[in-house]
């Protein structure tokens, strides 16, 4: 077989099934007919999916290994995750778990542009962890959000990331929310000598992407917020290609829990697809990620794969600054911490709350 | 409040905690923040998810209404379904199971262009239930598709549609196929007298889905294959306006089977997007779908609903000429049969295989 693919699921069956599971899947991800029924040489020998391995993982849970060819891709990001998971994914009993790519797949995508010392450099901040807070509620019109920004600004966080739930709504339409937000954090700069980075968010399809994307770049900005599972992976991996000087974080909205194994999906993929951070929900907050997951999710994001750069994993998901040292014992300082939510409920003294949250990152270990 | 979107979710929960979390769903999904630190009126009265109505469905399954403003949508297909599911997706116990929109919404979005009178006219169908096969296997050059395509078109199947996993790949590069298909099909439709319609199926990002739907209307065709959870439902929802003399077939790659309701997503949500007829697999097949959860998706993609055209429902996935009676009895006249690999794997009888699944359809209940 040329350049393949090799795909992990775990599958949930009996010992005595997993074999013709194992090759149903094979044939159900790629030429999704029965075998017996081709003739093609080619068709036969190269693109339909061949188990690679099976392994008993206990408790009825089986890791199925299928090999794919790469150039069923089409060297496309929507069509690889249709290789990868397109009908499987409506069984509910089997789940994507990983993959190993060939190297000229992973050299099409690219992976991040910036990667983590991109994003250092943004900030003029060489080996500490990195700081990020969160631009919300919704429904405050631009200048209400700019004054949050300035704030959160002023206490010195790095980065600032729009809420992902704020888009191109009525009530602070993007070119306009994007202005004030811009002015506010670089008046704020300017005061604190500082240098933090606003990175709004991204909606809509790849046209309003585009414009949205030439506004923040108007307005000086060098790093965007995107979901990749609400805007498509096709629409994020052009968006990347066609902003070479932004850097993009990703957030895991729509990304769920169940089918994708989340260090696959946010740390492998985004980071593939060009993420140079990527947002996940840290355990003991708001969502059930394990800290296996977690530390899992850190190292497919940073760890060394296929020669792209490293992503940058931002745990997130209902952190407070308490627990700050917790969560750099964990991950050490190639990590960003978020806290979003707890900041903004200072009310009042929200700079002196972000100050003292910045502080306590930087004070970890010296 | 102004309008606003009703969202269903099913949580497992204990009873005791029951409204802690619809609450924090309310909150999660709106302004994800706590609420108590949020001073602007607007925000409070108008943003702030509230919730609606709670219904204890026994062993442990509660129903939880939520009501969101229409207005936090920003009238655009990802941030709705950011907003209907994008955090809280991440929580593996909760499910997505039902929307009431807005009517300014629905008509924002549209709908299907075409419905099922729009397909049925295609092919001078008025009453009867339609048939569908699938061409695959993917791998095979242009001129060995064509060559299956024309024979299931003499065959008298009303459309042929791609497999979805026929992409822009270099061994079938998406305008050579569509050049051989649609001339196979126009072929065999002038020896037969036929007016069988082929579907290409659609990838990439936006810019290459507007080249191909383009290519594919230069070579006549006006319906076309797409999976909106692999193109993302902003790009699909760009592509329906774009391209409103084409009919859309979705198919539901990635659409998974645990987070989003079927009926829901392959249902009312593809419907309210624009397709035309969706693609789903039905009980008894290669999948799970239960009968219940595909009467529910038939009724959700061609019930009436906000005033939208219907959705063609297809039920799929393994199904084969032998079911033709048992399927047209359970979903009635207003249905497309799609019968795939089962038909393929006739070999050189392709022709007189599809005839025969044809004529069991065009039979049944006259």
């Amino acid at each position: 077989m040329s350049p393949s693919l090799i795909v992990t699921y775990h599958v949930q069956s009996d010992a005595a099934a997993i074999e013709a599971r194992a090759q149903a899947i094979a044939v159900e991800q790629s030429v999704e007919m029965p075998v017996e029924a081709i003739d093609d040489a080619f068709v036969l020998g190269e693109i339909v999916g061949q188990v690679d391995g099976i392994n008993d993982l206990g408790q009825g849970t089986f890791s199925v290994r299928i090999r794919l060819a790469a150039s069923s891709t089409g060297f496309e990001a929507g069509q690889l995750l249709n290789m990868l998971f397109g009908n499987t994914s409506i069984h509910p009993d089997v789940a994507l778990v990983d993959v190993q790519l060939p190297p000229d797949l992973a050299a099409t995508f690219g992976g991040p542009r910036h990667g983590i010392p991109g994003l250092r450099a943004r900030i003029g901040a060489a080996k500490r962890p990195l700081t990020c807070s969160a631009l919300k509620p919704q429904g405050l019109p631009p200048d209400g959000l700019a004054a949050i920004a300035g704030r959160l600004a002023l206490g010195g966080v790095d980065f600032i990331k729009d809420d992902h739930g704020l888009a191109d709504q009525a009530y602070a339409p993007f070119a306009a929310r994007v202005a004030a937000c811009a002015a506010a954090v670089a008046a704020a700069n300017l005061a604190s000598g500082g240098a933090t980075r606003y990175a709004p968010s991204l909606s809509g399809n790849l046209d309003q992407l585009r414009r949205q994307a030439k506004v923040a770049r108007d307005h000086g900005i060098d790093t965007l917020l995107a979901a990749p599972m609400i805007l498509g992976l096709p629409a994020f991996a052009a968006l990347v290609a066609d902003f070479p000087d932004m850097a993009f974080i990703a957030h895991p909205a729509m990304a769920g829990a169940t089918a994708i194994r989340p260090p696959l999906l946010l740390g492998r993929l985004f980071r593939l697809f060009g993420a140079d951070a990527t947002v996940f929900p840290h355990q003991g907050g708001r969502f059930g990620y394990s800290a296996t997951t977690c530390r899992d999710l850190a190292e497919a994001a940073r760890g060394e794969w296929m020669g792209l750069k490293d992503c940058l994993p931002v745990p997130a998901g209902g952190m407070t600054a308490e627990r700050v040292g917790e969560m750099l014992d964990f991950y050490g300082d190639e990590v960003m911490l978020l806290v979003g939510g707890s900041l903004l409920a200072a009310g009042p003294r929200l700079t002196e709350e972000t100050a003292a949250f910045v502080h306590r990152v930087h004070a970890h270990g010296t």
